[in-house]
Formats: C-alpha cells, sequence, structure tokens
C-alpha cells in the first residue's frame, strides 16, 4: 500500500474508529487525504499569505456549486486591523479571530437575485423560507471550498460560527446591505501547532441507505462517547469523565443565538 | 508554468474574465484544479462504482467540519430500484436522478441533539431558527466535501437541491424521522459527457474588502451578462439574447417552495 493510502485509512480509521479502504489505482489520494485527515487550526506563525495565494484560494471556493446559479454567497476579507479588533474584541475567549493572518466573513446573499429582479421590472416572488435557506446553503458551500483549498496548500483554518452570537453588530460593522448576513468567519494561516484529527460518531448513524434506521442510536452514541473519551486521554470509567453527549447536552441547555430569527427577518427576509 | 498551474489560471480565467495567478512552489495544485475546473455532469457510464469507493468518499464527505461538533448532517444512500425510480418519478425533467449509477440524499439533522439531551435528561434549550440554520449549514458543508472527493477521483457529480420541491413527500420515502430534512440530492457516476465551465459574476462583486460596497453591481452584471452569454453562442446585441440576469429574474418570479417553511416546521423545528 502506498504512504498515501495509508494516510489516508489511517485518517478515517481515527475518525470514525471503523475501516476504509482506498482502491488500488484511483486518482485524488492527495485530495482525499485533504479532507480525511482535516484538523482545525488555532494558532498560526507570523508568516503572511500573500494576497495572490489568498485571491487563488478565494477563486476556488467561489467555484463550488451555486443552487440555481443564482451565486449567492460572499466573501468579505477583513484587512483593517481597526475593524478587525472590533470583531475580535466581541469574542475574547476566541483570541486567533484577531491574531489569525487572514480573517473573512463568509456571507449568504438574496440581495443580488431582488437587485436583478427590480433592475428587469420583475417581481420576485420568493419572499419565504426556502430563498434564506438557498443563500445559507451557498454560503456554505462557499466555506467549505475554501477550507479545502487553503488545506491543500498546506494553510490550517478554523471556522468562527460564533459571530452569529453578534450578527447585527457584525452586519453594522461590514455595513452589510439587507438580505446579506453573516454565515461564519473563518480564520486562515500557516500552522503553528500540532493538532489531532476530530472523531466523529459511527457511520452506522451518518450513512444511512434506503430508509433512516436510527434505532441503535444510544449504543451507537454509547461506544463513540467512550472511544472518543480514550483518544482524549480519559478512562471513560472515571466518574469524573464527561463523554461527548453529555457535554453537547450540557451545552446546549443554555439558550445561544435565540436573536438569529429576529436578526434575519430585519434583514429584509420571511421564513414563512 | 507548469500545466497544471496553467490549467488552474485558464479554469478560473474562463470561470471569472480575471486574471488568476498561481503562485510557485505551493502544494495541493491538484486539490486547487479540481475545485477550479468544477463541471456538472448529468450523463454517466454504465460502469457502476464501487461500494469500497463509495464508502471512501463518503467517509472523506463526513470528515467536513460541523458547527461546534453537533455532527448534524447525514448521507442516505438510495440503493434500493423502487424507491429510487419513486424518487425519480418526482422530476421528469431530471431524467439523470433515476439514471445516476449512485443516488443519495444529504440531510440535515437537529435530531441527535434532541436525542442526546433527552437521555441525559437535560432540557435541550435551543428551539429557534439557528438550530435549523446550523443543521442546514453541516448538511451543505458534507454534500460540498462530498462532491470535492468525487470530483478528485474523476466522478462527476449533479446536485439536486429541487428534491425540496418534494420535501414531504421525499421524507416519506426515506423515512425521515423528525428533525431530519433534505438539504440536497446528488448524482454521482463516471461522466460520459464533455461539459463546461460554468461562468461566475466578477468577483469585484464576490470578494469584498472590509465593508461591504456594490454601488457597481449594475455594471459588473452587464458585464457578466454579455461575457457568458458570448461563452455561450450568442451575441450580446441580438434581440433574442437574454443574459443570466434576466433569465434568473424570470425564474424567479414565479413562487417555488413556498411550501418548505410549513414543511420544516411540520418536522418539528421552530423558526423563530
Amino acid at each position: 500500500m502506498s504512504n498515501l493510502k495509508k494516510t489516508i485509512s489511517d485518517a478515517l480509521h481515527t475518525r470514525f474508529g471503523e475501516k476504509f479502504a482506498v482502491p488500488d489505482g484511483i486518482d485524488g489520494l492527495t485530495t482525499l487525504n485533504t479532507m480525511a485527515s482535516h484538523r482545525t487550526y488555532r494558532r498560526y506563525s507570523d508568516q503572511p499569505v500573500d494576497e495572490e495565494l489568498r485571491r487563488l484560494i478565494f477563486g476556488c471556493a467561489l467555484s463550488a456549486p451555486s443552487k440555481s446559479d443564482l451565486q449567492q454567497a460572499d466573501i468579505i476579507e477583513v484587512c483593517d486591523p481597526v475593524l478587525r479588533d472590533s470583531i475580535a474584541d466581541l469574542l475574547p475567549s476566541m483570541p486567533w479571530v484577531g491574531a489569525a493572518p487572514v480573517f473573512v466573513v463568509v456571507c449568504g446573499s438574496g440581495a443580488r437575485i431582488r437587485q436583478i429582479s427590480a433592475r428587469h421590472d420583475i417581481e420576485f416572488g420568493n419572499d419565504h423560507l426556502d430563498a434564506f435557506f438557498n443563500s445559507a446553503v451557498d454560503a456554505a458551500l462557499v466555506l467549505s471550498h475554501l477550507m479545502v483549498a487553503a488545506e491543500a496548500v498546506g494553510l490550517g483554518t478554523c471556522p468562527i460560527s460564533v459571530i452569529r452570537d453578534y450578527a447585527q453588530t457584525v452586519s453594522n460593522l461590514l455595513e452589510l446591505p439587507d438580505h446579506v448576513f453573516p454565515v461564519a468567519g473563518l480564520c486562515i494561516g500557516w500552522p503553528a501547532e500540532q493538532r489531532r484529527i476530530s472523531a466523529r460518531i459511527p457511520t452506522a448513524l451518518t450513512i444511512q441507505r434506503d430508509t433512516y434506521n436510527d434505532t441503535d442510536w444510544q449504543s451507537h452514541v454509547d461506544t463513540y462517547d467512550a472511544r472518543r473519551g480514550r483518544l482524549d486521554g480519559w478512562d471513560p470509567n472515571d466518574a469524573h469523565f464527561r463523554g461527548w453527549s453529555l457535554q453537547k447536552a450540557m451545552m446546549y441547555e443554555r439558550p445561544q443565538r435565540v436573536e438569529f430569527g429576529a436578526f434575519v427577518r430585519k434583514r429584509g427576509y420571511c421564513l414563512d
């Protein structure tokens, strides 16, 4: 087995705790490895990310598919240090937002389809949840492509979806017009730390066939909690051990971003 | 310049009508090329996509980042021919839905966080738009990764977001539980046609710096309409020519998926 095939199957084994075979003779192993070995990086070296390279990965990101070819995503690069500090100050627990060599905000935009409809004097007949949904999905596709493009060239990234806790403030700072909304920030830079692969729940739950069946979800989540705990250096039988499922249940007990719906409506979207 | 560097900059030039430089000495050119050269394929050869390879690209897709590590996306592979035909019959104008060697539905899922909260007897305090939004974005990240993984190994893909026109019917067919909803289908197979790169609006609109500025949107859209028309073999001065902006305005005059909000609420989501 080639080194790259082994790296990919090892990465997926760490990720899912399951075997993944890499067939002989397939193309694209480098790309598959970029995805399979994905890690989040929050510390970056001082080495800048040259403008040419930034533009290249932005272009690859914006080559992502787009729902009905409406192209409802924008990348806003925050270059001005005062502006960057204003955003970073909102998130004091995430110093990498201020420190990363590059910080962008990926936005969903339903503004353009409304602009061109008005220009052609044609009524825009789709003021409902799906229109908002489409622009959010388009932005996520671009965000996802941007992360893969950045990681492919050796950069590290850290998505900052928590900027939506301050969606209105961030929108004011970036002077976003109506129907344009932040989906997530993204820190980008040359990694200056070692990071591990984040373990994922068993594919028995996430890869389904034909009809949805999560009858055994409890045992799969138990298996995952224990496996993940061991990867993090815990003895899952330790009385102080809190597995993924308990951590996440506790995290989402407290209401978060309850204002997001009101914000989106205020930006001009109807969510009926 | 290496062949791959030229292929990437040529692809991005076709895509945006602008120059993109590929710096010397960077890694990941193969991956950047997969993204820059992205095309949608709707016709596939009879060659099957082996199960091992399908599982490999699904694993790479599910290695995508996930909001707060909640892992709110599932891939449902439609293998049963009767089930596939039932979905294909909904979309007679898209015969590739029935004919593609592989067809999957990528779903957003807010079910798991609710299951684990209930199991730990902890109240889930986040029944609002952002919770729905997060699962939709997670699903889009997985969809995006799945397309890149498939294209990296030489497969072609075609996303089918229009299955949301039949969100309730598709959910019934796939027996989706509450809080699990289809985001898009995806056809996958070995390409059996030539396809062109789809042109995109100028990056003056989609790559912004610091503060949002689309003052000149009309002239950029005009430039794009004409450039795209010429790529499609039109004379933009031809009286019968309809540019992208006019086509899209006309397409979205007619209401589409007006029931999607009611469907999502019926699946158990509060969108306040």
